[in-house]
């Protein structure tokens, strides 16, 4: 949806689902839909893997020669390195981007896409040492088209690093927020901080179970540190030294204010 | 802000510092703005303390002979049971409701003030057992005036156990987050959830302090369930095994699904 009119490319979607392709179908969401990869993956000059991790190395594996000589193959992935290598399976001469838009709502399915949802989001790159710079000049007039507020080029090792600390991380506290026994009762005095904090446990359980598992060492350090961080934070409180725990306050909320972070929120 | 327009109340606005009075005065942001609370308090039918906390059990004590005689007392403080005994100070005849709307930004000051901040918020409250129905009507009217949600009624326990939880834990976590040495290189790697998880970590040290050095038993509480909560979440990443941590995710997804929260998200 959001690539709609990107220069003179057809689009073309794919889906195994029978209820995904009547949609597309009916809403319009590319020029041509089919369930069969095949009758166009041969002709295809970009291809857009948007499946769940497993799901992409497989079907890496399983058309590794029906890709069109030349082409390019990318993905949306919230793990890199796990892809990365899993398309190093694809031939010679078909060139691999990782990508991973940083973008994205707690909801699945397609009647939940819209076409603004890539809007001021960074666009992450993993490019192979051979991916050229047609294919990455590509990339960035995509990112562009699709209203990505810039480009990060990095490493997969880098990115699943540091992921495990944006992404992931908020979604074991997310999730360990709502196994608290006191989250039925708290209803009605709930504000904006834990609406914004507890949003994306209502996750798709299937996909990230893949990425915390592909990323497992990444994440249980960072979730190591958080478990520290917070530590910390009950020993100040505990100790009943208001000056300790102010300093300490204005220590993280200074860290804050120098991130000045401002991006779309896609709450409600 | 919120409450102009709200019948036939004339609105005073006092302040100790200078430029907030400037900018009152500049602003219309009452109808009358003053440094003197001297001035005003002895013919005010409402009054709507709206300080840290200390100021506002330090403001009670020091002016209990100077409100009107059968006036109500209320406010607008994150923690109840210190605020409703330091309420204890007032004479007979004047009433006290205490009050918390769950609305704010993690910015502080008058030029952040917007009339629009309640909307669609919980306004809760701690009445004694001795509040009038008027003033308990009262506070109804001007909940619905400045446009909340909904008005629930608690006791100043529970209150405070409740939002140790919901809200004082979430700003903990903020923080914690922040003290993470990969803050600031992560910056073109984050998305939605790290924003909404992050956001409110920018607090104000000297409320924050104060907040949860006078809820501290309730606080430690809950820290505590939250580490063992994200500690089962480590162990059952750690454990490589795939199909329980699927199963323990589904669990917390399906709590957060239930939970159904909507509200204004004041992110920008």
């Amino acid at each position: 949806m959001a690539l709609k009119g990107f220069e003179d490319f057809e689009i073309v979607g794919v889906d195994v689902s029978e209820p995904t392709v009547r949609y597309a179908s009916e809403h319009g969401v590319a020029s041509c839909v089919t369930a069969n990869a095949l009758e166009v993956l041969p002709r295809a000059d970009v291809v857009i893997l948007c499946m769940h991790p497993r799901g992409i190395v497989d079907f890496m594996a399983r058309y590794r020669d029906d890709f069109k000589a030349g082409c390019l193959v990318t993905d949306v992935c919230g793990v890199k390195t796990a892809i990365m290598e899993g398309a190093e399976v694809l031939p010679e001469g078909v060139d691999f981007i990782g990508c991973h838009p940083m973008a994205g709502t707690e909801f699945s399915g397609i009647e939940h896409a819209f076409p603004e949802m890539f809007q001021r989001s960074h666009l992450i790159l993993t490019p192979r040492a051979s991916s050229t710079a047609e294919h990455l000049a590509l990339m960035e007039r995509l990112a562009d088209h699709i209203g990505c507020a810039d480009v990060v080029r990095t490493t997969p090792e880098e990115h699943d690093a540091i992921l495990a600390y944006t992404s992931q991380m908020m979604h074991i506290i997310a999730v360990s927020v709502c196994d608290d026994p006191m989250l039925f009762t708290c209803k009605g005095f709930e504000g904006s901080s834990f609406r914004g904090c507890t949003r994306v446990a209502a996750l798709d359980v299937g996909l990230w179970t893949q990425l915390f598992s592909m990323n497992s060492p990444a994440l249980l350090a960072a979730l190591d540190r958080l478990e520290d961080n917070l530590h910390a934070y009950r020993e100040a409180i505990a100790s009943g030294d208001r000056e300790a725990l102010a300093k300490k306050l204005d220590y993280s909320a200074s860290r804050k204010r120098k991130m000045d972070l401002s991006g779309p929120d896609l709450l409600e």
